[in-house]
């Protein structure tokens, strides 16, 4: 299974400590070692980073934790391919622009079946499912607003497009236009809000903890969303099988799942995203 | 003045010992100290890095150097911004998808009084006149051609279009889809095609050279294009006032230019840059 990473704050902050524990689980502490990518929104621009060398030892990641990139949005995939090519093309992230903004998707599932008709606006440039279905979704809100549309009517919208993807298999997913930030769990998705009092953290993959309190003002609230939790004392929220949260400004703005709710243990989330095939990570292309 | 780099090859190539020499020209050998973007097609998928230090000292050119990524179409432009901000969203190369491929483009001169209506398909994220140049190409051709036309028709149509634009101010651009590589030039553009033969070539800006007959196949060919020669010991060809060049494979395969051709010698095509205001790179907002 691939694995997804996302932070979504109310100032800058950089993500290399959640990134440190997250980038070993790509070819050393677990094995998706096929790639990775990362998205920061810097403003209303994009600092976007792929590579097909495994996380744990690649160059670019390196990169990242020397140079220390601030953000109040972040979206990185670490991926374990199961078939197909480990084409740059087919390496998550993926953006567009919609509305005048970037918009930036990792997508953590396989989809079967799922063939939208070729877009007006978007067009893969790959062949993952991922991709598709990350176009289909600007592609109807594209059809349907011409310009961004309040923010009620477009969580609502986005709501409504997940439900129905969603039933063409696993389709954990984050996404951001650099404002909001969108996760949406078919099986395994955790996140944290960290705020004041910041006290100190314990990364599961490495032998690295923090105190945030020395390197954060009062003020400052960070979401970190991960497949799974990435610090060993911190109580993570788990979401529920089919549940859409959105953030903002590193809180929680929205949130529907079905009721009762229901939560996967670890070991049940993984062992679907292993039964279905493609290891509930689909870079690879979707043939009917 | 900003600096544009490409490469277009029939081989995947690094770029590293050119980008060496264009790099020190970011705040090194001349003052384009204002950040730097490159692109790397690797087939259908864009590696894009983008950094607002200066290029001649940026962590991300230093990774670019020990990475040696190897491509078949490269875009690279350094900054020297003059008027507005250094705004991420503003940075070249900008990237955008057109008939399922990725299209990129750096813009180097400054046009005036250019405001193209609201794009159906394509709208800048910035608020730069590159990026709204850039948008109004795509949406010509995406108004005009529902799937991507023949070479011969794509290559008019751009033509076209490139010859509205440039009434409007400078207009030195590189625009490629990983296929093929378009230079258009107002003032200062060269390119140098290497091919069997290979000899040694010698950096003007450093005290580098290379035997490219080590490091080729006899059946590689090579296009480099740079504002100005890179090297010392090769005999660089300038595009004329307004000519619109296409690449393909290291080869030229269009190239369009008013009669009778006129060259700028470099003095004067920097003085022009550094007269029009904006000293022919615009990154910043093109205001009434």
């Amino acid at each position: 299974m691939c694995q997804l990473l996302g932070m979504n704050c109310n100032t800058p902050t950089d993500i290399v400590f959640s990134f440190e524990g997250f980038r070993l689980r790509g070819g050393l502490t677990d094995s998706h070692a096929d790639g990775f990518g990362i998205a920061f929104f810097e403003g209303k621009g994009v600092r976007l980073y792929h590579d097909d060398a495994p996380s744990a030892s690649s160059p670019v990641a390196d990169l990242i934790k020397t140079y220390q990139i601030k953000s109040e949005n972040v979206i990185a995939h670490i991926r374990k391919a199961t078939q197909g090519e480990t084409a740059l093309a087919n390496t998550h992230p993926f953006m567009r622009e919609l509305w005048g903004e970037y918009w930036v998707f990792a997508h953590n599932g396989n989809l079967r079946g799922f063939h939208p008709a070729v877009g007006q606006y978007y067009r893969p440039v790959g062949n993952t499912d991922s991709e598709k279905a990350f176009c289909h979704i600007l592609e109807q809100l594209r059809q349907t607003f011409d310009t961004k549309p309040d923010e009620q009517t477009l969580t609502a919208h986005i709501n409504v497009l997940v439900k129905d993807i969603r039933n063409y298999g696993l389709f954990n997913f984050l996404m951001s236009n650099g404002d909001m930030m969108f996760a949406h769990a078919t099986t395994l998705l955790h996140y944290i809000v960290r705020q004041a009092p910041f006290g100190e953290a314990v990364l599961l993959d490495d032998d690295i903890n923090i105190d945030f309190s020395a390197v954060t003002t009062p003020n400052d609230r960070v979401a970190v969303i991960a497949t799974l939790p990435l610090t060993t004392n911190e109580k993570w929220q788990q979401l529920a099988v089919n549940e859409l949260v959105c953030f903002r400004e590193g809180k929680v703005i929205y949130s529907d799942a079905p009721e009762p709710k229901q939560y996967l243990n670890i070991e049940e989330g993984l062992k679907i995203a292993r039964s279905v095939g493609a290891a509930g990570c689909s870079s690879s292309s979707n043939k009917p």
